[in-house]
């Protein structure tokens, strides 16, 4: 790949169509200078699609898939058409070589699925995390994950989880040293599973680490800027992921209830639309896309499935920020780093 | 106590102070018709407290307790004296059948453990519960259990805390049939805990028991008004009830950051005030005041610790609907159902 790393993209994912995903390509390759991409779908459409972004097509080749994963395949069934799907197609391609990252706006357990039996895991990770950036009151985003890919974790996942999300970090929020706590319910050292304990524990030895620990943290401080990644299992981190999503859009119903009570509220919304705007621009999901699965041979991001060109072309500026940080090796080096520290047998007990 | 039922309330619990408890009992007085209270607590304070609120006087009487349990006292030196502290001696009017049920807006982690010990677990239960009323944008408020009693919890655990939170809402909602649901991180059967899955499938049989189960639902869905009891380990619970909370500022707080950005908006906010103060109200958490220990030989509310005196009085409306409703009764009574139905080999495996 050279001095110009490329990155393959599932252009057929998504909800909004493919139109929507070269937008989006087409302001990721604007953003990022010098980045190129494959394309991976039906050829005659994305040819035809890259007619409106010549500047796009100039950076682009296309490898054409003959299928879609759609939403509602299974994961079991999309894995038996990696070879023949846009999307399995595009993860193969990080696979050979051939492009640096993948990046899809589709089906997250498929994708989910296909990433890691073609990639595999990572020496010294024992199971890959889903990662997420959410918006805070903090200067920054903040990284929270497991997000879904794992119900349950022991002590060992959950440590790993840490430093995987502190490297993503350092890599995508440009911090020297994140702050890092794990997500219980309660700050004393007694509360929550032994797992988590554990995992504690051992995280507040590891100073040498490029993190700060900051031990557990409360469901309600997750959005107060306090720490930068948030560390969980797939199942509380999915509940707290979606816990918040719904309670932003009830207060936002609630409030467009309010607003239009009364044409004295109407009138105060309207003069106060800039503000608003504001508001719904910094809670946007478009504005903090692009999860990604970490601890994996190879990079991949998940779009959502809803986002538009603005919300495209940050995923893949995520996926551009991890090639160029070279993700994978920082992660590499710190968990090697935490072995030798406290011994190989420890690490994987 | 005959048909003049009686609340104990302790006094001196919660950061607000004596005055703001017996105001709120005050006002509970007036909206209960003939409930008397037993009032636990420095009794020459209480005494002087009363002074301002002659109607309450007459439906009251003092029991002197000479100490207090802390916000920072941990529950293992609590229960050393129960019999000293007006927490303590609160509960322990429920036990001798003086009272027909206890509020307190004391330390959780303290009552709980008091609760516990002194009126211990209702026959068929394994472990008790804390259930609370969250806001939805549905016609009722939606309850919530476990929020934190119980760490981990088999299959068992989560039928009982279906069973008594359906009880609970057809009591304090006073809906015929509610609607039960199991928060998960997907609504299809495979997913999510073993534990979870087990309860769907006992829950999905039980169509004899006076509620409809909906199967799984998740965190994204929890206010949308679709279900009235939703039920959780309480990790799970805790940590989507504080997030919820954490999101609810947060969002608020990006409002308030947005309406004061410029003068224009200023303007708007103050001309849609009586809009966002409807709001407010609607997510004021003294409207939804009154945690419940479910599950315990007698009934012990958790009134918030910075409750108001609308949210005192709220958190006593609670416990006088239980106790009117007979609410330990009606558990005792579905539990039995659930058993005679399935087998009591089955329902205790």
């Amino acid at each position: 790949m050279g001095s110009s790393p490329r990155i393959a993209v599932d252009a057929m994912g998504g909800d909004e169509g493919l139109a929507v995903m070269l937008a989006g390509v087409a302001r990721a390759r604007r953003q990022n200078d010098g980045m190129r991409f494959l394309l991976v779908g039906d050829e005659a459409q994305i040819r035809a699609g890259l007619e409106k972004h010549p500047n796009l097509s100039a950076a682009s080749e296309i490898l054409h898939a003959p299928e879609v994963v759609t939403a509602t395949d299974k994961p079991s069934q999309a894995i038996r058409r990696a070879k023949t799907t846009s999307m399995g197609l595009a993860i193969d391609a990080v696979k050979r070589g051939d492009a640096a990252a993948a990046v899809s706006a589709g089906n997250t357990g498929a994708l989910m699925a296909m990433s890691k039996l073609s990639l595999r895991t990572m020496p010294g990770i024992d199971r890959p995390a889903l990662a997420a950036l959410l918006p805070s009151l903090g200067e920054n985003d903040l990284v929270m994950l497991d997000l879904g890919a794992n119900t349950e974790c022991d002590a060992q996942n959950l440590i790993q989880f840490a430093v995987m999300g502190a490297a993503y970090a350092r890599t995508v929020l440009e911090l020297d040293r994140p702050r890092v706590a794990l997500l219980n319910i309660g700050t004393e050292e007694l509360k929550g599973t032994d797992e988590i304990k554990d995992a504690s524990t051992a995280l507040r030895t590891a100073t040498y680490l490029p993190m700060q620990f900051n031990g557990f943290i409360e469901g309600d401080r997750i959005s107060r800027g306090e720490v930068d990644v948030i560390v969980c299992d797939g199942f509380s981190g999915n509940i707290a992921l979606k816990t918040a999503e719904g309670t932003a859009r009830f207060v936002g119903d609630l409030l467009k209830r309010a607003f239009t009570s009364s044409l004295r509220s109407k009138i105060g919304f309207l003069i106060s639309r800039p503000a608003t705007e504001l508001l719904k621009h910094h809670l946007d999901p478009n504005n903090h896309n692009g999860a990604v699965f970490l601890g994996l041979n190879g990079l991949v991001v998940k779009s959502h499935g809803s986002a538009n060109e603005v919300g495209v072309a940050n995923a893949i500026g995520v996926a551009a920020k991890m090639v160029r940080a070279d993700l994978a090796r920082r992660i590499t080096e710190d968990l090697d780093n935490f072995k030798a520290h406290i011994g190989p047998e420890v690490a994987e007990a």
